[in-house]
């Protein structure tokens, strides 16, 4: 079998980071721009077409330890009772992808400008796929 | 950074396959089991108060050459015009991870009975999330 190794195909630039995130509890308003590299502009081709897309991209910030993590309080709120990371959206967990529908605003060259990507500034993407 | 390495938390049990695809064409009906490994079973706490879910899987079936895929006919059908992979659900894509909601029926010890999951047999599972 091959090995499971991801490559990023672009990076997340955006007003949106550890320091901000309290000012933006309205995730579904955020805009965001996503770099996609020069290498891999071509799998861009007609996506102008779709107001919606689903954006995979890598929980940069979690660590090898943080992937042991297999419960959870949801929303790191000690009032939530815990429950398995399987049935969470929780960012510590054992394969730290996260998952994302988008709505697309714009895409000039190899720049997407979208709404709702709740993923931090420099976060490296891994996949868009159509919904 | 850490590098961008994937660990299989569990395996698909199917009749899905690459030989019956042809018998299964209503993907919705497809019935199968994923057996999730022992280390994360942990990681199912709570789990089976939820009706559907997000099952993410590595395309086993993709090799080093298919993940240079950018364009495709999508569904593999020439009469459908070329698009960018990032706007197609291809398996052959740069980071070749699937993306299915399932419906969660039964869950025993480490077992998961689903309905919707469109993984051939044998397809390794990297994560499990609340839809």
């Amino acid at each position: 079998m091959n090995e499971m190794k991801l490559s990023p195909i672009g990076i997340v630039h955006s007003n949106y980071s550890r320091k901000t995130k309290h000012d933006y509890l309205d995730r579904v308003a955020i805009e965001a721009k996503i770099e996609i590299y020069h290498e891999f502009v071509d799998g861009l081709f007609k996506l102008e077409k779709f107001n919606e897309l689903w954006i995979l991209f890598w929980f940069t910030e979690i660590d090898e330890q943080e992937r042991q993590t297999l419960r959870v309080h949801p929303r790191r709120n000690p009032d939530n009772p815990e429950r398995g990371v399987f049935s969470t959206r929780s960012p510590a967990r054992p394969n730290p992808i996260g998952l994302t529908k988008v709505k697309l605003l714009k895409i000039e060259k190899n720049i997407l400008t979208v709404k709702g990507l709740d993923a931090f500034d420099n976060t490296l993407i891994l996949d868009i796929k159509e919904v």
